[in-house]
């Protein structure tokens, strides 16, 4: 089934290069034909990592893996295939892995711990890791500085346009780059809400640091985005920083010298987040929900978690249709402190109810042109206390229908 | 938009009269044209009533009207509408409620508190309620013993068959009779998953010991179902015992003497919350999940509902995919105590994966053939413990997004 560009998509920028950080893609038959699969990254000596995976209980044989590997801090490849997750599959599983890593780690002369994985695709069947490993030596040996768009294209699945990001940060007064690529477009929910997420700088951040900026900024983006409620046992966000930029020391504490690196990190993850959302699988329009006035910011985060999961809400966007009253009843179900008689709901900036009733003669002319566009805003005033929170997600259409019922297939 | 009958309806079966009930259907013209839209009962005096309501935190105006009724523990009239829900309606909305339940009062002769109420359809919008007391007059004229068919039509709203259930028990080797009616088919979940659901019998039971009855039945039924995750801010569920039947004393407490009570009240609330999963929006297959193994029944239930909720499950259950990764996947996103490498999953009774990876060349072609059928059986064991639970569900198809995506036009 050939599935159509998300008329959200937005087109790849320029990733330049990044000193210490070559890579590319290849085509191992894994599961695709006549297209690349099999992504590859190769780092220059000194880099550090950091990573944030999935809290699904059942993850998969990557995961496992990754999270072992950042123990030790540091990294010297990462390898990356899709269409085969590598869930599920039990000690063979694990097995594809190590042999994975293993291949890599002779081509780059490190120890395998050091090489980082990620698997994406379908669930259950056992990698036939033999593909991957006979297409290393040939794609290793093409590894380029400007390898990006292969490299974004290739661990795509069902996404429909290769996803990217790219910022200068201060360091103390010194430039460094960073850049993103990642991969998502369906089972996305918090925690966390892409597939797989892969970031490079070429700043030197000792490891610690390196986690400290990593796990807020993957906090305050991917886990405040869902396409369906769905959490992925693959997800992952990995942090790569090559030290190969000329910059004042940054402590292993981290600290204020990072706080224009952790902002424009931020930058990149939001901005890849809101990529694979706008990815949604069948996805029309992009959807942003505010709720403000909550008892806390983890009480507002789960009323707008609770909208934005909504299968009636999301329908009813799908159909154009401010349906506030669905929104109500999303608020209500969420569980959280809510009072029926404070609550105030406006779509595209206008208000239609306002503590507990329907604004009388209110003029739906914007609500309903509002609703017709591509981006949606809903804001839900709780009316209670100080608490807010964002977040995004996309319409429920047949396309996600489409996609999900014939994956396998 | 017309929709088809769903190809999992059952047959209304042939209700009953109940000694103490009288109801009725009319058009009263509140949303929609050329069918029934209000329903009436009363009930001799002497009936006792019990409730269980939505715990949606944003409730409707009938329901906190019921809420209070219950108190007294009295009935002697319900009014149902459907079309609007009479919720997020403000003070306009718990007049409506107050004045259509007095109107009530009147034709009967009790205290407006005796009046239970329900109302089922679009949120947000006033009740005209004069319509419902212009037609009050004539429907309550026109109360039959054997109105059981059109109560049971006249609460639908997109439901696509009428629901009914009855049994008869047996109180101290005494026969009594208990029916039901119930209408939903989206929005349902737990807690709870019928929007309205009324049961009536001719048993003479106090309200304390009628009260005891009903919850933990509504908890085994009801409950235990989703179609999509979202909560009604209307779900009720009352049962009124008009005590015309001749049987020996039940004590206020209850106890042993309805023990087999209990038992068909317990059958009648699961068939007609199975009755409801079957008129799902867009359903077309209904989707029994057992879930054993568990830490405790909690955690299994909590499991069961997390794959019974899983958009992605269900979506492949419409593509007729055996797919139990994503079922996996749903296992490990409900947080709860899980073990990758223990978990077992059967489809249709074929065991597909056993201890954390595929059975090796498992019989194919019995599960291509289950899921080609109409009623679909998973069966995932944790190898935890002994806990263990079963959801309902059904699957997740294009008539879903048409029905929701398009309801209020």
């Amino acid at each position: 089934m050939a599935i159509p560009v998300s008329p959200l998509a937005v087109a790849l920028p320029s990733l330049p290069e990044i000193a210490g950080v070559r890579l590319g893609a290849a085509a191992a038959g894994i599961r695709y034909k006549g297209r690349t699969d099999l992504v590859m990254a190769d780092f220059s000596p000194g880099t550090t990592a950091a990573g944030v995976f999935t809290r699904n209980k059942c993850p998969g044989a990557p995961v496992d893996w990754c999270r072992a590997s950042l123990a030790g801090g540091k990294a010297r490849a990462l390898v990356v295939n899709a269409g085969n997750a590598n869930v599920f599959t039990g000690r063979a599983g694990a097995e594809a892995a190590r042999a994975t890593a293993a291949a890599a780690a002779l081509l780059v002369g490190c120890p395998a711990k050091q090489v980082f994985l990620g698997s994406t695709g379908v669930i259950g069947e056992v990698l036939p890791h033999e593909r991957l490993t006979a297409a290393l030596p040939a794609l290793h040996a093409d590894l380029r500085a400007d390898g990006w768009e292969a490299a974004a294209r290739g661990i795509m699945t069902t996404d429909t346009f290769p996803k990217g990001a790219t910022r200068v940060a201060s360091i103390g007064g010194a430039e460094v780059r960073i850049s993103g690529i990642a991969k998502g477009s369906g089972m996305i929910a918090p925690d966390m809400a892409t597939m797989l997420c892969f970031v490079f700088t070429d700043a030197k951040i000792p490891a610690p640091a390196l986690q400290a900026c990593l796990a807020p900024a993957v906090d305050a983006s991917f886990n405040c985005t869902t396409v369906d409620s769905d959490t992925s046992t693959s997800d992952t966000v990995l942090l790569f920083a090559t030290g190969q930029a000329r910059h004042p020391r940054v402590p292993a504490e981290g600290g204020a010298i990072l706080a224009d690196f952790r902002a424009k990190l931020a930058e990149i993850l939001h901005d890849l987040a809101l990529q694979v959302v706008r990815d949604g699988e069948g996805a029309q329009k992009l959807v942003r929900i505010e709720v403000t006035g909550a008892v806390s910011k983890k009480s507002a985060k789960r009323v707008a978690m609770a909208i934005a999961n909504s299968p009636l809400v999301k329908t009813a966007i799908a159909g154009e249709d401010a349906n506030w009253g669905r929104i109500v009843m999303a608020v209500g179900k969420a569980g959280e402190p809510a009072d029926r008689d404070l609550l105030s709901i406006a779509i595209g900036g206008t208000f239609m109810a306002r503590e507990g009733s329907v604004v009388p003669g209110y003029d739906e002319a914007p609500v309903v042109a509002h609703m017709k566009g591509r981006e949606i805003e809903i804001l839900v005033d709780l009316g209670l206390g100080r608490g807010q929170a964002v977040a995004w997600t996309c319409d429920l259409t047949h396309g996600y229908i489409d996609i999900n019922g014939s994956y396998r297939s």
